[in-house]
């Protein structure tokens, strides 16, 4: 129950927000949770991970592959689609503990009895290059059935076409589309094969698809399979069309039900690694696994060289770009669960430090300043137009790409995490230290000191708050850059220490300019935005205390277009208190340990009816500093609307009259940091795992596996007793502590309980 | 003939800008060019200088006094006004030698035959709070004619209705009518007196006004006269009633030949001290007289409480407000033929310090940041919001009031540019020194120091060119700073050697901040962006040269509402290189000596092309400029639009939703500035005149007086000679150079004649 997603009938007006609910893939690509004889109207997409193509002067975005999976039935002459015909009956599903798709669908023979086709299909977790599909069709009345099945080269783009030089093939009962992208010439090769487990068959061949008619007997069950595979010139391996052939061929050969199998298993595996149990919510329990499995599909386990897009592997919204999002609101689920993964996505950043070095000198600056929207170069994708106005239709200037310059922080703040967290610091020498000093530097150039006040600010920058750009000394972003800096020290330390000569070779690379010196300086005198010592509030920036008080009922009342964006120029939050997501919040969230509760709990209570929301980032923080503060009941509503946006389908569609629709992995890895974080309360600071549960109120107790620093734990957490148990395998012990008591070492093979001393509130 | 500005006929649709192009006015008040039957729908108005009312939260602005020139006439019971009746003949006319302003309309007795109707009226330059009027009535058949006469006291408003608890009097003859502002509670009362000269009336009342009843005979001329007068609670000789109702007594006594005679010599002295003889050029002479006219209608001569706002006193516009146009446009007009004027303007910026400090703590600034649009107190009248939306009816954020940071320095320059004219330091220790420092500290504070570029920078500001709000590092922001410093440590080098004791008094004033040390290291140390060495471009701002490269014509054929604001967050120039007015090359003009006349041309001729000149004052600046550099018929076009701005009604009339209508003395200082300082080339430094003419191709010569440090010179300017005369009454001898050679004293009555070497081309 808590691993199925279902709908049991069909809504032509869900299409598009069932291909994202409906989602499955491995990361090496996404397919669409679209119907078998769907199309590119219907927004079918199999998106290929890393693959990034521009077509003329329109976005650069991922490259969608032809669609292998394609099928099509005709019966009695007359096509059977859910898209043409009522059907009788319709069911969509998703397992979601094994990553298998299914649908069925019963329809109306015309001459009299029914039809009942059925297809299940998964993107093979064990076979990154494989989909395989398992379809039948049985009637209740004779019937000649033609089955239109093969590769649909007709894929949907938002900014194509990416894919130039189409041929398709027939070759040893393979069919194969191949082609290669405009802008790098890249070869795409789709191979499809299908194995009809009955006879009779006749056959004929349009294109890249085959037409199969025979006559159906009433009451038999007529089943056949599909295997697909997909390589470009990205795969080092060889030929792309000669790979594709030779993956359908062996899972031809291995067949459907191995292929399952395996890929079961590694789910299984994976599972295992990260399954959190809620005992007391159904509804969370299977919201929370949704948002997991929404993480698991996309991720990069077998690439260093790509990570996760804003949309997943969605489609190409927002250009198939990789945002902050990955390290501050999914790398936290994956340093918990997976650090293979997290390393992947921290390697990505590293590959791409050319391209940030490239927009820092682009602007004047030194050192690294990463791509608010990155791709395969790590040159930005974000344009200085990012979002049309409404009222004029003209492209309307944003900040996004100038002046989210936290972005370079949230990088090394994701490094130093995962060494944190793994205690893994070859990272460093892998080239992690390398982009933690030049985000140090890029910050270096990028901080002014001001005379009078005797401190550095950071000037003109957009914070999370999108909607405020252009300010001066953001508290979130002022914070992140004394991270970047404190991080730029202790990595200088901690490579000096254990790895002194890669250290002094390193060292030497960096003298040609600011460095440690200069770091230290910009550390002592860098201004932090402070609590106020009356209100305790922080201020999200200069000034934004002048700006309009006013509610959120009173602006929504002020919109003229409903898609009218409220940033930018002449935006209507823009000159108003109104932000679109946490972002001083945020940054009690990230430094909880500087802040005391009644900060954090003044600062929530003021900025939380003062947020609109307008990102999926948003809510989960609110979530978890809501937990921190002890109050995890506030938090709840927006840990449900995170952990469920992708399966209601109920965000933003378009901003301007740009369409954003897709998966939100950013919420998926939100809606588990409240979760864990936030009302198990697992904080760890790469030393103890603190433990401070604060349950909403109708849940008994989580209950979850972790793995930190290579060791691997399982946690009980209820309201007053935590129950750590470590695998026998670990290698050494790690501390733990919980509701406030001192840290206790939990060796291997070890169970420590830690108990709540009276029944007194969690305290901060 | 060159002294006259003149309408043959009535248009209706040319009732606004003609109420602008005859204004007359005497610097307490003006007085639109109406006819006598105009009223509050035909923009009638009496504006008083630095009398200000805020009415509710609407926009604080001048209030216009009641009309005391009010007239309509009816003839036979039908009413004879040009705006009901079709008139057989009109005339409107302005004698601006004498600021003398005259209708004559004939219109046609219903009956038969006609009636000729004359008004003439002055603002008397004599006596400031007096207007008076002689009208006639002439038929050409028996009629019987009512003259209603008396105080209009419905009074046109932008933003009002600013008197309130109107009182309408008749006593001893005389009309009065009073009233106070809503705001300060200040009194304002006006009282009128009409003298008849025949006889035969039968008089009525009706509020402030009287209904005079005669019957006219055929060819008689039927005369009489009105004075007005006005007085407010800001005159501190008594009560405005009393005051009011005294003048208007006075003036009956002595008449109105008189009043005139006494006005005209004021007039005839005022011209002796500036006109300025084009030969060759009629066009050219009247436009430049007329805007020599302009400025003085509204020239302060009486008052260093008040200066010259952005529309003079053409009404409400603008808020009535000062900008920077007095210092930048009108003063050098004023430096050169009126040095108590100038001096007015200076204390005015001094008298409003406080409201500077207000401004620049507000801010969390040091010192003093001056109003971008000033009034009585020196607080900022510039909203936040200063221009609506077209498309969305909405406030749209501008930053005119928190970046245009360059006031400051605008202030600084003129107050220096008094003392080097007219030698008279005194201004330095009546406030002029606190003013200078209070600015030099502002910037200070406003400075910020880049730590890898080594050096200080002007961030965050708007420059001349509005178009492009919140940039980087604005050339002339820069330079302004620059001479704000400079001007700032000179002024002290001259207190200390000059008058030692007030030095250390006023020294001791400012040990508690920033000051001459401060001072000194932000001069050091500041970002001045100089000519590329390639192109010799100055780049207008940081990353201005990044901006989309698009023709005016281009830009014009993407206007969707013609009174779209190409400015502010969204504006279709904002992200491209056009810019509303001249800012490099004004900055050119500013500091010719820092720059070859190479760098001028290359950047005269890259930004001329990219100007909209969608400001009053920017065309001026291109005219100067192209004398500058020798190419004084590519500044002639420039400098005709400038000078009949107000003849021609040609100008910018919305911006967004708001009227922006007016006189516009900025350009009639502009025009004077390009035909004296342009192609005459009159340029003086303080020590040395230096003359480098430049004249348009058809002008022979062009002869003015000038009054530079207390001695008068004529001065006559051709291509190869100038002669320089001293008045005999002259101090002291005053060095002059021109065509390049060196420079020569000219004593007291002396005359030097100055001639080209060999007939080239005008020098750099």
């Amino acid at each position: 129950m808590s691993w199925t997603v279902r709908d049991s009938s069909f809504d032509k007006a869900r299409i598009i927000t069932n291909g994202n609910k409906y989602m499955t893939g491995n990361g090496y690509m996404g397919y669409r949770g679209t119907l078998e004889e769907f199309g590119r109207d219907q927004l079918a997409a199999v998106t290929l991970a890393g693959v990034y193509d521009q077509a003329g002067e329109r976005w650069r975005e991922p490259v969608n592959a032809p669609n292998g999976l394609y099928t099509a039935l005709v019966c009695n002459g007359q096509r059977l689609s859910v898209l043409e015909t009522e059907p009788l009956d319709h069911k969509q599903e998703l397992d979601i503990r094994s990553a298998v798709h299914r649908r069925e669908t019963v329809y109306r023979i015309p001459e009299g009895g029914e039809l009942i086709y059925t297809a299940e299909r998964f993107a093979s977790m064990a076979e990154l290059h494989v989909l395989a599909s398992r379809q039948t069709v049985k009637c209740t009345a004779d019937c000649r059935i033609t089955i239109e099945t093969g590769i649909d080269s007709e894929v949907w783009d938002i900014n194509g076409p990416h894919l130039q030089d189409k041929q398709e093939m027939f070759k040893n009962g393979v069919l194969l589309a191949s082609a290669v992208t405009g802008e790098l010439q890249l070869p795409v090769a789709v191979a499809e094969l299908s194995v009809f487990g009955f006879g009779g068959l006749k056959l004929s061949k349009a294109g890249a698809l085959r037409r199969v008619t025979f006559d159906a007997k009433a009451g038999e069950i007529y089943e056949w399979f599909k295997y697909a595979a997909v390589y470009t010139g990205l795969d080092m391996e060889g030929a792309p069309e000669e790979l594709a052939e030779q993956a359908v061929q062996a899972a031809a050969e291995k067949g459907y039900r191995e292929l399952l199998q395996a890929h079961r298993r590694v789910w299984e595996e994976r599972w295992s690694r990260c399954d959190c149990l809620i005992e007391g919510d159904a509804a969370a329990q299977l919201a929370l696994r949704y948002s997991m499995y929404q993480l698991m599909i996309i991720a990069p386990t077998a690439s260093e060289k790509v990570s996760i897009p804003a949309r997943g592997l969605s489609g190409q919204v927002y250009k198939g770009a990789v945002f902050w999002d990955t390290e501050m609101f999914m790398l936290p689920f994956f340093l918990h669960s997976d650090p293979g993964v997290a390393r992947n996505l921290m390697m990505y950043r590293i590959h791409t430090l050319d391209g940030a070095r490239r927009k820092a000198a682009e602007y004047g600056y030194l050192g690294a300043f990463y791509a608010w929207e990155s791709q395969d170069s790590g040159d930005d994708a974000c344009t200085l137009f990012n979002v049309n106005d409404v009222f004029t239709g003209r492209p309307m200037r944003t900040y996004f790409r100038d002046e989210q310059v936290h972005i370079s922080a949230d990088v090394v703040h994701g490094i130093w995490q995962y060494i944190q967290f793994t205690g893994d610091d070859s990272l460093l020498l892998d080239g992690g230290a390398g982009v933690i000093w030049e985000c140090a530097r890029f910050f270096y150039s990028y901080a002014y000191y001001n005379p009078v006040k005797e401190r550095y600010e950071i000037l003109d920058v957009t914070g999370p708050d999108e909607y405020h750009e252009r300010v001066n000394n953001n508290a979130f972003t002022n914070a992140l850059v004394k991270e970047t800096l404190e991080i730029a020290l202790s990595c200088a330390e901690l490579l000096e220490s254990r790895y002194p000569e890669s250290y002094r070779e390193l060292h030497r690379q960096f003298t040609g300019g600011p460095f440690l010196t200069e770091f230290r300086t910009l550390l002592e005198g860098l201004y932090l935005p402070r609590p106020d010592p009356d209100t305790l509030l922080i201020e999200q920036f200069d000034r934004y205390f002048q700006l309009e008080e006013v509610t959120l009922p009173e602006l929504r009342s002020r919109v003229i277009n409903k898609n009218e964006y409220w940033g930018g120029g002449n935006g209507l939050a823009t000159t108003t208190r109104i932000l679109k997501q946490a972002d001083v919040v945020l940054m009690l969230h990230l430094f909880k340990s500087a802040f005391t509760k009644e900060v954090k709990q003044a600062n929530w209570e003021f900025y939380e009816p003062r947020t609109e929301h307008g990102s999926s980032l948003s809510a989960c923080i609110y979530a978890l500093v809501a937990a921190e503060i002890g109050s995890p009941d506030w938090g709840y509503p927006y840990f449900m609307r995170t952990a469920t946006v992708d399966l209601t389908g109920e965000s933003k569609q378009y901003v301007g009259d740009l369409y954003i629709g897709g998966t939100h992995p950013a919420a998926n890895g939100g809606a588990w940091m409240a979760a864990v974080l936030g009302f198990a309360g697992v904080q760890f600071d790469g030393a103890t795992v603190c433990l401070k549960p604060a349950l909403p109120k109708h849940w008994q107790s989580v209950e979850l596996p972790v793995t930190l620093r290579g060791g691997q734990y399982s946690l009980r957490v209820t309201r007053d007793e935590i129950v750590i148990t470590a695998a026998a395998g670990n290698r050494e012990a790690l501390a733990f502590a919980g509701f406030g008591s001192p840290a206790e070492l939990c060796g291997p093979g070890a169970e420590l309980r830690l108990r709540l001393a009276e029944p007194a509130a969690a305290e901060n």
